[in-house]
């Protein structure tokens, strides 16, 4: 095991922002046997499934999730091709997930487009996703790995439960920071981290390669998970083609307004259990909310949170040697912690 | 192969009336443990899960596709213990069908009881359906048979296919009777089809075997499913614990529609398509429906359909043994066509 330090982006500024361009470049051929399985897949007879489904998987995501399985099999310089169906299986997994979100939260944007919920309904994106994640089943089963059957299986009922656990967490501005980190844990860093391990499947490594790609995958996940929290209130709709301010509006307690509830004296305290119980929902409600954010230090302090996620998960590729895709996957963490400046 | 005759309830009419009893005493012991499972694995840290799935699964609901993967190992002599996690794999895939239909349909009672989502919300049933269907796959895995993983894997893709497909025929008056068909073929049949022949794996029978007990499964979903939807004109919200009329006021063309319209005058056909495209939603609109339905005889074709398929699917138990089994899936195939009456 080396012990050399990759300094995340923000303890080194005069460098480049780094990007997820070298991911991007490592599996752009890889990524196209990806896309092919995943527009064959995603076809049915019946016309609204690739309608609903090719929304979503056409609509712009960086596919970060079947990137990481193509390059975690680089990483381990895996020479078949049985990457590409289970990168597709991850990405249906997420998209599945997606489109039933999108209908628990009532999201009108996502990406910058509308969701499939507006224009289709929530019946229509409710039942894409189911077929979206049995047709995942169906691809693990035709790749014939029940150690790959196992992993996501898991992974699958660990986001369900990680996504009721949020729901039951919403509005309740009691949430403290570690029942926070265990639920994007299972609702996010669950697929990171199992996208990543069945790369050490399928390229036949031991139960430590395994493990320590799983925790590349589920720091990163919940780095990008944190940073995305943070953006959702320091950001733009049109940049981010989300609606800044949604997780505001639905009561959600992620972590910056946990950390502001904590730092809050009496009147800021009330202000956010007021906002989070669904009393203060207006734009002058958001703009005094980003004001005590910036006051105590919430988001950036959550964006240092994930800074040290970002190194864990860095860290976890220290077994494996050096290259190009040991350098994307580091830089892919460093993007994931630097992208909300 | 026999050639036996069994006659359907409807031909024998001074026979006792069918029941599912003989069944229910054939696997009763085996039920126990289906049961046993189904409690310990819809368990969760997240307290909102066993409590949601709780109200469903201890519901009052026959368990039909478990009894039908028990009963159909006892057929075929199978003396190990691998279908009681299968027969609860089974359920826990058909309960998380059940908590996402009725998110779509928006219903409002089943079986005599207020649905989860009315309780708990649409976001919480589509989540719990989710986990329920992930640990349906996690038990399937530690089952550890790819047959049986691709048989409900592909059972679960072409349910939500199905369920796609009605969802577009909703509304739509011109959906005929082989189009509905294939749409309870893909939603209600599919698992029932599945239920059946994952049996014949479990027992290490060969594929003829297997295509018979498919067959057994399939013919009576349909005949289930075909009765169902006589019984939603006929029957009153106490007995069947289901609002009657529900899939006349949810504009669902079903058999007995798809029949009183192709049979009936202009004037009647206009009220159909009014009613289907949700401008008659009325108790008296209903009354009238009612008795359209009766005037063309369209339940009581709808009924006829249904006995139709019954006897294919006894038909299709020739090739077992006689002996309690066997008469036990025979009188249920009986019971699904005779409970209408």
């Amino acid at each position: 095991m080396t012990a050399t330090v990759h300094p995340l982006h923000s303890a080194a500024p005069g460098t480049p922002a780094p990007s997820l361009d070298p991911l991007v470049a490592l599996i752009a051929s890889d990524m196209n046997q990806v896309n092919t399985v995943i527009l064959e897949r995603m076809q049915s007879e019946v016309p609204l499934i690739p309608e609903l489904a090719g929304h979503l998987i056409a609509g712009g995501g960086k596919r970060m999730r079947p990137m990481l399985t193509l390059a975690c099999a680089k990483l381990l310089g895996y020479g078949g091709t049985r990457q590409h169906k289970l990168a597709a299986t991850v990405e249906f997994i997420h998209t599945a997930t997606l489109l039933h979100d999108d209908v628990v939260d009532g999201s009108g944007m996502r990406r910058g487009r509308r969701t499939a919920n507006i224009i289709w309904g929530n019946p229509a994106s409710v039942l894409v996703g189911d077929f979206l994640f049995s047709r995942a089943f169906e691809l693990m089963v035709e790749d014939g790995s029940l150690r790959v059957l196992r992993i996501l299986s898991n992974a699958s009922a660990v986001i369900a439960e990680g996504e009721v656990a949020q729901l039951t967490a919403q509005r309740r501005i009691e949430t403290d920071e570690e029942r926070y980190l265990a639920i994007i844990g299972a609702k996010t860093a669950a697929l990171f981290a199992a996208a990543c391990r069945i790369a050490a499947v399928v390229a036949e490594r031991d139960d430590a390669d395994e493990e320590a790609l799983d925790a590349y995958g589920r720091n990163l996940g919940i780095a990008f998970q944190l940073v995305d929290d943070a953006i959702d209130y320091a950001s733009d709709g049109n940049t981010m083609g989300k609606d800044t301010g949604d997780d505001f509006r639905d009561g959600k307690v992620t972590l910056p307004v946990i950390l502001a509830y904590a730092r809050g004296d009496d009147v800021q305290r009330k202000f956010w259990k007021d906002a989070i119980e669904g009393r203060r929902v207006s734009d002058e409600d958001l703009a005094h909310a980003n004001a005590l954010l910036e006051e105590s230090n919430a988001v950036a302090d959550t964006l240092a949170r994930a800074r040290h996620y970002g190194q864990r998960a860095i860290a976890a590729l220290g077994r494996f040697p050096d290259g190009r895709a040991k350098s994307a996957l580091i830089e892919a963490a460093q993007f994931a912690v630097s992208r909300a400046y």
